[in-house]
């Protein structure tokens, strides 16, 4: 099974995608953007794609829905993942010798507060990629350097955890999306993706979500995006529980209400109990 | 007057600053980040703020909308600016001569059609800030570089637009918001801007926005954030067409079905006639 994610071995999206395949044995198939994901896929260098698509804190990755909507493969599956971040160096790193701390500006970011504290003179260095700055730190045998990157990190090169979990905020959750080329059915699905573009009348988003209401479907997600070239119109991602044949009967009324919808795909919704 | 603005002199926020108080003197307020524009009107050294809330093409700029919610400040007016791309250099640069283009790398991929077209063979160099690239060629006497940023830029470095509207996508509008400290009475306000939070329930939005229908009240814009610490949890930023008494009594409904609201400010919506 081929992954294509974004990022490189180490990253958060190699560690969901080794999470989703279990004990599949996958290739890792690793692009530096997101948009060279999608093209993996879709010039078959991929089986499969994994793909980030909301952080609980910072809400949307909007490229990541324009490209869904852009490319049209279908989502077959979605997994959180509790995002932890680690402090990374050698068994023998001191930490009051540490004067560098190399991560992605976001995992810089994350740490702040524990920075502060434990390593308030140590200077941050942005770096591309979290994994990456562990791999640095390893190829310079460097004990004046720690990473920040996760567990997955520090494993794949021989590193130590020097502290766990350090973080700022203890809801950091990434929710990532399993996408695949073609359409299919997808055992005991129970969640969907769609884009719903209603007229642009007065109230037409509010009779189009009358429509989910009188078929009792719950919206988990509803995230709009320009339409591109209609300035200031917008569409609409939406997540909703319901299994494909409510949902048909759903789309069925939104058509007939004047809304176009497109399907990103019927999958099943997370439970913590699938991977335990 | 004091307009705090993100990114330097010759910027797009620079130009729509100066277009909104069109003959009043200002002083600007030059901030490197949008975090930095919010700090600078709160500590009192820019009586008023313009940033970019959303453009027509790549969305929202969600940091912007965090920072309205975190702050408390008010929006007290609305300016789109339809963004063109100029390629700038010196009277007597010769195109067929140029072998770097310098710009922020969105005004690249902006431009990206028009330079594998006319320029296919020059270096794109990648630069902080779309002005400052011209104040780089204009500072190195550099004839064999061009600069791609704002009509503007050109005329404060005193530099020469070399092809006019270089943009590949003709429908490229920034919507910028301009905030003050306080909160005050705009005179002919119709439109506002406020943040919804719904109870959890399943139909709870498409409860709230009947009551936007009930009052007749157009929704112009309706962006989903993310609750903080509440994941998976999302709040509403909603911009309608309103007078603020009108919108006074909806929100009024709003609380009685155990919506919580926001408001962020009652403005003039913009009309193309206010600024000719």
């Amino acid at each position: 099974m081929r992954v294509a994610i974004q990022g490189v071995e180490g990253s958060f999206h190699d560690l969901v995608a080794h999470r989703w395949f279990k004990t599949t044995p996958i290739d890792l198939v690793t692009c530096e953007t997101f948009s060279s994901v999608f093209e993996a896929l879709e010039k078959n260098q991929a089986d499969v794609a994994v793909v980030a698509i909301e952080n609980s804190l910072y809400g949307s990755i909007s490229e990541v829905y324009d490209l869904l909507l852009e490319r049209g493969f279908s989502i077959v599956g979605e997994l959180p993942e509790h995002i932890h971040q680690q402090l990374i160096g050698f068994a023998d790193t001191h930490l009051e010798k540490v004067t560098h701390v190399y991560s992605h500006p976001v995992a810089l970011n994350q740490c702040r507060t524990w920075l502060d504290t434990y390593l308030p003179h140590a200077e941050r260095v942005e770096h591309h990629d979290t994994a990456d700055s562990v791999r640095l730190i390893k190829e310079q045998d460097d004990r004046r350097s720690v990473a920040i990157a996760s567990h997955r990190a520090a494993e794949l090169h021989g590193l130590t955890i020097l502290h766990e979990n350090i973080e700022d905020e203890a809801t950091n959750f990434t929710r990532f999306l399993i996408i695949e080329r073609e359409n299919r059915v997808v055992e005991k699905a129970d969640k969907a993706s769609l884009v719903l573009r209603t007229d642009h009348t007065p109230g037409a988003l509010y009779r189009a979500l009358g429509i989910f209401a009188k078929f009792d479907l719950n919206l988990t997600k509803l995230q709009s995006r320009p339409i591109r070239g209609h300035v200031w119109r917008y569409q609409f991602f939406i997540d909703v529980q319901a299994t494909p044949d409510v949902l048909s009967q759903a789309i069925e009324h939104l058509r007939r209400e004047g809304c176009e919808t497109t399907a990103l795909g019927c999958y099943r919704q997370h439970r913590d109990e699938d991977l335990n």
